[in-house]
């Protein structure tokens, strides 16, 4: 997703820096690709008008503490507005506490969830974006960004804050990854019982569910190479939900870990092999019945 | 959800025998109206030839052992194949359970899941049926009972055997109303973040997810009345599933548990009118560019 953003970015004119120490041979490749300049944290602190936090969820608050180490003590401050955006899959307590980080310094915070797969050719997905209502002027800011190829939906309806648009992207996630975690969950659980209950569950999700099992035959082949990058981010959505529903999406999180393992060059790719065939077998019904 | 299955039933012309002691009037204007004739349980044993056993979850194993009981003293018992029919949204290993309350006897076992709603005009639910191996011409015998008006599917494939019937239902219960649940979860957590949260929410699923808000204006304001009686399943699945996750479905019954305390009359009902406005504004978006 970042270098995609940064590729955007540095097509409609913009500078973009970024700061790659520790990161791996094919990070660098990919930044350079999309037209990146790597430069050390305090160079990158000093030159930066806008911080746009892209990383792991694991990483966010990490990256939040370092660059505003950098910042204070950044040989030349910049000039004018400075403001960091913190667009990462993590829980509004989470963004509030990042966003604790800058109050009483001179850099304005903006909380941003994007919804949508990395920008590609016609295709841009959503920065959903809130701020502090004593900061509003930030968010005007931020939404001047979209000249720069971005697609920008700020959030300014009632008693809307920093936290909101965290919020936002972790509903929408909740939704889109944890009903195909919960397909997913059934169509083993149902294999694991017998190859015989799997294959009633899909005659019968055809004959009354069938927008459900044609989702299926999309979105379960797509989050298979991406399971174990959604671990984090079911985690951080059972936190926001909280309360005994919280349990959820930790079970969805266990779900995705079993997937990682089965995908794994340890695993004995069974699942794998179980959710691919029964996907293979919905699309050859759905075909046949088309005809 | 019984005493429609009895009036198609009694309608076809079998004479269905029910046991209501303890139950509320209700259930029994409910059981008259269908035609059904409560007599002591004793007498049930002796006359029945096929049992079906449609219960709250949690009363399924006592029914089935007073039965058994009721069955071995019965001062006539019957003549001919009888045959127990457990059809309730129980998890495999207690329908397993249940079985074996009948292992060593001469009544015959059926592993029964109901996928559908109550029978009515023009419309049946499906009673999938597996049973053991060993005792394979139950299975066409209660497949026999499709002519009196019930729509009866055997699952006969690879590996089949009791508990596939009940892991089907599960499975598929675990799929349709997992995602009401999850659906509804995310829509109340957004909604504590803020209103404005809640409507961009709608917006977004608006745009990117149409299908799935579409099932949310039908499937949420259908589950509102129904939740209650959805925990213990929840609760059946979530052992079914196992594993860690199994608390994906533990997390939706106490979701469950609390629409019906916003339902309940102690209840403020603040969740259900944040969950009847979001479906009204989403059908109002849908309309209004339909036209």
């Amino acid at each position: 997703m970042g270098s995609a953003v940064a590729r955007r970015l540095v097509t409609a004119g913009c500078t973009v820096l970024t700061n790659l120490d520790g990161r791996s041979d094919a990070t660098r490749e990919r930044a350079c690709a999309a037209g990146m300049q790597d430069v050390p944290l305090p160079e990158l602190a000093a030159r930066a008008e806008w911080v746009l936090s892209i990383l792991p969820p694991s990483e966010a608050y990490n990256f939040a503490q370092s660059y505003r180490e950098a910042h204070a003590t950044a040989a030349k401050p910049s000039t004018g507005r400075v403001a960091f955006a913190d667009c990462n899959a993590v829980n509004p307590q989470t963004v509030k506490t990042i966003a604790g980080l800058f109050s009483g310094t001179a850099i304005s915070f903006v909380d941003a969830g994007i919804i949508g797969g990395p920008p590609k050719d016609g295709y841009d997905p959503v920065f959903y974006a809130s701020v502090d209502p004593a900061d509003a002027g930030v968010l005007d800011d931020f939404v001047g960004l979209s000249k720069y190829g971005l697609r920008i939906s700020p959030l300014r309806g009632e008693g809307a804050g920093i936290g909101d648009a965290s919020a936002l992207k972790m509903s929408y996630a909740g939704i889109t990854k944890g009903m195909t975690g919960i397909c997913t969950a059934m169509i083993l659980a149902a294999h694991s019982s017998s190859p015989a209950t799997a294959e009633a569950l899909l005659h019968e999700l055809y004959d009354s569910q069938r927008p459900t099992l044609q989702r299926i035959t999309r979105a379960v082949p797509d989050m298979l190479p991406k399971a174990y990058r959604w671990i984090g981010e079911m985690e951080e959505i059972s936190a926001f939900v909280g309360g005994g529903e919280g349990s959820i999406h930790h079970g969805i999180a266990k779900l995705y870990e079993r997937i990682e393992r089965s995908m794994g060059e340890e695993g004995d790719g069974e699942d794998v092999k179980v959710l691919k065939d029964f996907v293979q077998d919905a699309k050859k019904l759905i075909e046949k019945n088309q005809k």
